[in-house]
């Protein structure tokens, strides 16, 4: 078995400096009426307003920088029906690279439509992982392209974490980040950016509970999954941790909070009532957190990562 | 008769220094798709972002800001429904100074709480513009407050040409500037800011077909009306000029430009997946007119005030 990776201090510096012509320096928003509710002082960074409206940007951007001759890469490949998708298909596309991405035939047509604007080629594959999986190994033998994963990856990990290097410039570093748990990735990012940067800084992840597979991956140290059929609004959360994920976090998160889903609905609203900007459900998840667990973060400055903006407004959510 | 009133360039520049510190200085966002389907490069100004949502906090602040000895008023005092109640809320609070707020018994709730919140005192009337004045007349009697109307006064308009001054400052000079016209408050102030600081930028104000007042009174140079029961998605747009602000947008705009509610409608819906922003419909009119007027921009860099972002999520809109 070989060595776990570890990202250093200088891999997330390099992240940074790689990412900076490509990618948004977004802005951290406040609201004094969610203050108020909340007894905290709340920091938003606004990663719905990143490029394809999600972080998830900054680490496919890294993750195609820090490749050593990218420009000559024959191709780059992944599977995702989600923001993931989109973020590889613009970094491929800005970069010269092509890039397929396999989706299941039932992906909104929204994403399917962002990942054609960008430039990307889509294979179609049946809506099961193993369908994934298979139609993706056949992208890979067919083409000679490189797989980047979702999350876990040294590289997209570290692109994720230069939103809260951002964060730690644009303010007194807060007490506490709060970010949202789906695979991992940007919980992973988080807390190597504190631990790096800001040790004194807490990290939480947030999650429903409805699939909280993270934070019982968290207390029991070995990969949970969630029982089959298990739902939630916050669709981009759904993704379970690896094994990298797991002891990144384990490593440098403090704590997973989960909450309700009428809690992530409450939360999203007061988002878009106050903040005025769109986020998605999985994006309203620190917050409904940060709510729920109101002690805990009682007079304290709390950095919150709108992890995205991608949401079907026919859905009718309030 | 009185000489009429002018606004010069230094009455801007006052104007911009005394908000300064009460004022957000708010971002300018673009997106990619929707300069494709206008064939325009359009710089949105984020007055959504501004506080109590709306640009109607600079003329606000302005107003109270230009009184000599303003903290010495014995308060202030307007009647209005919309986004004008709270930035007189906002500002009297600020600055230590009494407001009273008549309100139509019917006004939102979410108005309501929103002029409470910020200490303003609300006086509720019926619902018709007669029992609107003599309420308003009633107070002013009995408390010695001063009347900050919501767009028919110099000071209120000097503060909302700052949207526009910035925009200068943000940007290379656009080729057009386009803002919402309701009263005319700030679509005046969008004309004299180009005429006294930009005089190569076209200024253009956008209107609901459905309440086109402010073209007929541009083009035939009196004050019309709009039909009773005429109604709109964008209900900050209801409102008739005043021979002050039909004198200066005479003067200073190119032209106005009218939209259908499906128009306006689509706008909305584009702003907030494109540029992940609550925007309220009134502040979705201008991006309607120039996607209206494909030719009139094509090429073009265009600034567009996004007007304020306060709007009814139960509404169910798209």
């Amino acid at each position: 078995m070989s060595k776990p990776s570890h990202i250093d201090r200088a891999a997330l510096i390099q992240a940074a400096q790689r990412i900076i012509p490509y990618v948004e320096r977004t802005p951290l928003r406040t609201s004094e009426v969610i203050d108020e509710m909340s007894g905290a002082r709340i920091f938003f960074k606004c990663e719905n307003l990143q490029h394809i409206g999600a972080f998830k940007a900054r680490g496919a951007f890294n993750a195609l920088l820090s490749q050593h001759d990218f420009s000559e890469l024959p191709g780059v490949a992944t599977h995702s029906s989600g923001n993931h998708a989109q973020a590889l298909a613009l970094a491929a596309g800005v970069l010269g690279i092509p890039a397929t991405i396999v989706m299941p035939s039932n992906s909104p047509k929204v994403k399917i439509a962002g990942v054609k604007r960008l430039g990307g080629t889509i294979r179609f594959c049946a809506p099961q992982v193993a369908a994934r999986e298979s139609e993706l190994k056949a992208v890979l033998d067919e083409t000679g392209a490189l797989f980047i994963p979702p999350y876990d990856h040294d590289a997209i990990i570290a692109g994720q974490a230069t939103a809260t290097l951002e964060i730690f410039e644009q303010m007194s570093p807060p007490d506490a980040v709060v970010a949202p748990l789906g695979g991992g990735g940007l919980l992973s990012g988080t807390g190597l950016a504190a631990h790096h940067f800001h040790n004194e800084t807490i990290v939480y992840g947030a999650e429903p509970t409805t699939v909280n597979d993270g934070q019982r991956s968290f207390y029991s140290g070995k990969l949970e999954s969630n029982p089959a059929g298990a739902e939630t609004i916050a669709d981009g959360l759904r993704t379970h941790l690896s094994a990298r994920t797991l002891r990144y976090i384990k490593q440098h998160v403090s704590d997973v909070l989960t909450v309700d889903e009428n809690e992530i609905t409450t939360a999203m609203r007061l988002i878009w009532e106050h903040l005025k900007l769109v986020v998605e459900p999985s994006a309203a998840v620190p917050l409904a957190a940060v709510l729920r667990n109101q002690k805990l973060f009682a007079g304290k400055s709390v950095a919150i990562i709108l992890s995205g903006g991608n949401i079907d407004l026919d859905q009718g959510l309030f």
